[in-house]
């Protein structure tokens, strides 16, 4: 029996050997962990040295963005803004430097250990950690890679780093070389990381010759490394007869040139100081008359930068780049784009935003609830052994970690004390006052005091494009009270390259039933309840308070599918589900927001303060579901139905 | 914080524990095996005696049906085709009596365990298996219970049974009652058997008294019974008089009155001499004169039980009927429908027909290949110890059983070899005959000898209606040598109560991609995959010979969604699949059947017989989905291009 299935392009690929048809009846049990279908995209199943390999295969070019950990806690804050930003244009992978007097492997929000493993696990970005060896014992290096591992991170770049004092001497049993690194790595972890290690393409300025230093290099690639990434140069010939030197000598592996877009006068000196590099005299001859210019040498970075980048690309040689972004986005990102390798329309692969988490690689389903706080929600989930695929199941709902620290770090508004004061009101007057900051929120015009609702306790960010469509109804709404926190518009068989509501590959089609979630008084809450009779069953809903009293007509109370796609050649997905147990969870969160981040900007026990805790204390959340998703959505009607029986409705008198 | 859940229509029901929002840190961890949403029908899980207590509770009645084990092997093939016919009419359950003498706990296929076993297995019944423990020990009577459980069934109605000899006593130790019977499958088995018992309206014919009697029953019940099933009764008041009684001592469980319709004149004076009864006057007065007219006394027969049934469910205290079929259907049914407790359309929880084995009730996604021949794929996954839900899954496929004998029991053919001969033909000139039959059987038209085409090999019956619909594409194609076993047109979001279509609950909608199915020549292959190049991605196929020799360009032989449904307050459910690794052990038995079924019609070394073979060994079995389900099936120009390039291409030369 022939094992082999032929491709449709007519290549032949090994079968499973039991695809075969062999029915050995010993087999027949069926294995009781089946592998979830890898549905959407390979990225995220691959380690990062297999994505080159398929990508070098196809010819697709990548680029590598390189971060070096912040100092401040507000630096950290923006520079995870800053993934998040320069991620959506598709780079390979990013890495964060290593520095001793930084304190990198501890627990602090600037370590570098830290910041790796939040580009992980809540920029959904395949990182890299340095790793610098020496003056290190041989438990203290396992230890930061088995805390990296445990973190989620797979890639290691391996160094020796500066070490300390003028002179230096070799350790008896140390890591005297980033060789003694690699070869550590792969004794105790075998091969779970991806090991990188660096070049130089004029040599080490330490090393005895340029040759010794390619021998040196390829020791580490042979001690067990993966690709190479190179330092900074200033012409495409350096690199290229660098990679010929290397091939000549027998590294196969890839190697990846390090691009540095010459920034500013002062920092291409203090980068040829520490480097040790010579610029070549036909950039000086640019840069020294323009020196005070920083716009102009600026410009002439990129220039140079996409020249160069140009010449290594139609080499034939250069699979991706390496970007040493110094923290910063202009300029690379401009590079990127006129390379045209920077995504300018990515397609997400699910609706929301997907860790990078080994143990999170199969995790296709969530609680819509948290569309808008994505990181909490994976942070509330961190401690999963097992994330959901396929369906989200029920009764064994597992429980979600509290959010017990609403100052957790990555969660922090962006916004200051002060800009918030000014977005919802340094003074509260009633509900009212409320019903207004939302209503400005969803409309983007500008509140009483002139400013622009740039965001809400949940949700940090301007409105979404797909709940923009709604915009109209939603200020509707909210003007009356209904304080809308989540929704999503009815979708009936969209492209999934839609650019609005489309994710997954492209081919297939994405479907929406009709949502919406808001807080709302309990006055308003008993008039829904009697306009829901009926609209069941078409309306599902979920009602609760602060106390967690609540009541659902959630059949089962199983979880609703309200977002699905069908793709070529696939099973379906299901990303988003109203589920009632994690809505209990959820309205913890939804909440304590009110008092964290917007109580707490007032006094203690003054009006404003008591007018949101009045809201917290009284108000209900509510979700609802149109599930007759090819029909317009009738959860407007729903909350029109509401507003008419108040509006007839005399006062009660309690 | 309250742990209730009030529901929509205002009744209040516990929530589980942790949905209140605990969130203990120590729970944090997900257990690791997820249950499966119970999406479809709560009937599939829930035990009998829940499925009695909540139609009890929503006042919905149901009707049970009582068979015996056949004699012989094609009697079993019969009754099990009678179950499934008898089974779309909405049985709540059936039972299977035993027979001490007829072998009733043995591996044949007219036992009383193997019956009921298949119509748990294959016939999806919930099914409740006599005993009698009479002469028995207790090991032999754990043997059966054990290998009852182990087959799939949950159900035992406890008797005791025709003590052997005229004279009977108690033995020490033994079973000399029911009662005895009961205490001991619940101290052996706790409680996984629903357990069932007989009552008699007027007493048992040996039992001192009426009211001994009644003590007796309420013993067997107290013992651990769950219901009660009556013997048969001729008036109305005779069971509700009955019934009475046993509330007034005390017996809670529901007693279900044993209707028996007369059928016959010479079947009622036997009836009446096995149970002792005494025929009413007022009935013997209308039966005596026509008593030579079958007819008129089956029509007298089934008036009478329909008055009786509707003087018992008027009571309001008959929640169920359960008939004595005495293994026909025509009056019972009728009986049935007169009271409008049978059910004319019923509704398919699945596409396909669910097997009622306890360690299948998640199971909700099959591979699409088994469509036709739903009892041989229960058959090869016997073995299984779990059975995929949500998703079909991926590598760990495992494997399938084989159809090691084609003799098996219940899927031989229902026609004999004569009727086969007839309609595939006595004598094949050429592969063109055997298009020819397939034509036939698609069109319904006869062949040329005058017979229609009722059944092919890989389809017992005819076109199903779905099927029917694609009839005039699926007889152009055939004509020329497509010869298509399965098919499904493309449907997008028609309601899920559509007659032809639907499944699953009301008021959901159901979806399908095209599909198509059909042996070809490999003359015809050839075109067939220079065609197919133009309609990637949008077609997926997969083609293979008896040899394994496949290609398929199905991404990452990863499986493919081809029905699914989207139902209120539900996750999404995807019922069928097109899974290359299963397509590799479906093509085993596809091949196979024309070789079992066909081939072995003819002499050996005929020309007919050599037809077959050829076909066997040379033709391709080929599987097309069209991916773009929104827009009109192109599998049909897909053929069509396929005939086209080879009317256009010279015949090749070797």
């Amino acid at each position: 029996m022939v094992n082999q299935v032929q491709r449709g392009d007519g290549s032949w690929q090994s079968c499973k050997s039991d695809s075969s048809g062999a029915s050995n009846s010993s087999e027949s049990s069926k294995e009781s962990s089946r592998s979830s279908t890898p549905v959407l995209d390979v990225d995220r199943s691959d380690r990062l040295r297999d994505k080159m390999r398929r990508r070098m295969e196809s010819g697709d070019r990548w680029f590598s963005l390189e971060f070096f950990p912040p100092r401040t806690a507000s630096g950290a804050v923006n520079l995870i803004s800053r993934f998040d930003r320069m991620g959506t244009g598709g780079p390979l992978f990013i890495d964060i430097t290593w520095h001793p007097a930084g304190d990198p492997g501890s627990d602090k929000e600037t370590s570098s250990l830290m910041i790796a493993s939040t580009a992980v696990n809540y920029c959904g970005l395949e990182s890299i950690l340095h790793l610098t060896c020496c003056n290190q014992t041989k438990e203290k290096i396992s230890g930061y890679l088995a805390k990296a591992k445990h973190l989620g991170l797979k890639n290691i770049m391996a160094l020796r780093g500066d070490p300390v004092g003028a002179d230096w001497e070799e350790e008896e049993g140390g890591f005297n070389y980033a060789t003694d690194l690699v070869k550590h790595i792969r004794s105790e972890f075998d091969d779970y990381f991806d090991i990188c290690v660096a070049g130089y393409p004029t040599g080490h300025p330490e090393a005895e010759s340029y040759e010794e230093d390619l021998r040196h290099l390829k020791e580490k690639v042979d001690a067990g490394a993966d690709f190479i990434i190179t330092q900074l140069f200033f012409r495409a010939d350096t690199f290229l007869k660098f990679l010929d030197d290397c091939r000549a000598i027998g590294i196969t592996c890839p190697i990846l040139p390090g691009i540095f877009p010459i920034q500013g006068y002062q920092s291409l000196r203090q980068l040829v100081k520490l480097s040790k590099l010579e610029v070549p005299e036909e950039i000086t001859r640019v840069i020294e008359p323009i020196k005070d210019n920083d716009a102009a040498i600026r410009n002439y970075g990129i220039k140079q930068a996409v020249e160069m980048c140009r010449v290594l690309l139609d080499s034939g040689k250069v699979p991706g780049l390496h970007f040493y972004t110094l923290n910063r986005e202009v300029a690379t990102m401009e590079v990127l784009r006129q390379l045209g390798l920077w995504i300018e329309d990515p397609r997400r692969p699910l609706p929301w935003a997907v860790s990078a988490h080994p143990k999170r690689k199969v995790e296709d389903v969530r609680p819509i609830f948290w569309a808008s706080r994505p990181k909490s929600y994976i942070y509330r989930t961190q401690d999963w052994d097992e994330f959901p695929n396929g369906r989200w199941g029920n009764s064994s709902s597992p429980a979600f970690g509290e959010l017990n620290d609403y100052y957790l770090f990555y969660l922090k508004s962006k916004s200051s004390k002060d800009a918030l004061l000014k977005m919802w009101g340094d003074e509260l007057m009633s509900e009212e006052s409320v019903y207004e900051v939302f209503t400005c929120y969803i409309t983007a015009q500008p509140n009483r005091s002139g400013h622009k609702v740039m965001c809400l306790p949940w949700n940090d960010e301007p409105l979404a494009p797909e709940t923009n469509l709604l915009k109209d109804e939603l200020e509707k709404v909210n003007r009356r009270g209904v304080l809308t926190i989540n929704s999503q518009p009815n979708i009936n068989g969209k492209p999934s390259t839609d650019p609005i509501a489309g994710w997954g590959p492209a081919g297939g089609y994405v479907f929406q039933k009709a949502y919406l979630e808001f807080f709302t008084s309990s006055e308003n809450v008993n008039a829904l309840l009697k306009v829901l009779k009926k609209y069941e069953p078409r309306v599902n809903y979920h009602i609760v308070n602060v106390h967690g009293r609540n009541l659902t007509n959630a059949p089962d109370m199983q979880p609703n599918a309200v977002t699905w796609g069908i793709f070529p050649g696939r099973e379906i997905v299901q990303p988003t589900v109203v589920d009632p147990d994690s809505f209990m969870y959820w309205k913890d969160e939804a909440f304590a927001l009110w008092i964290e981040q917007w109580a707490k900007l007032y006094e203690d026990e003054s009006p404003s303060r008591m007018i949101i805790k009045y809201i917290h204390d009284n108000y209900f959340l509510v979700n609802l579901v149109d599930n007759d998703f090819p029909l317009e959505s009738c959860l407007w009607k729903v909350i029109d139905d509401m507003f008419e029986l108040l509006d007839a409705t005399p006062e009660p008198k309690d």
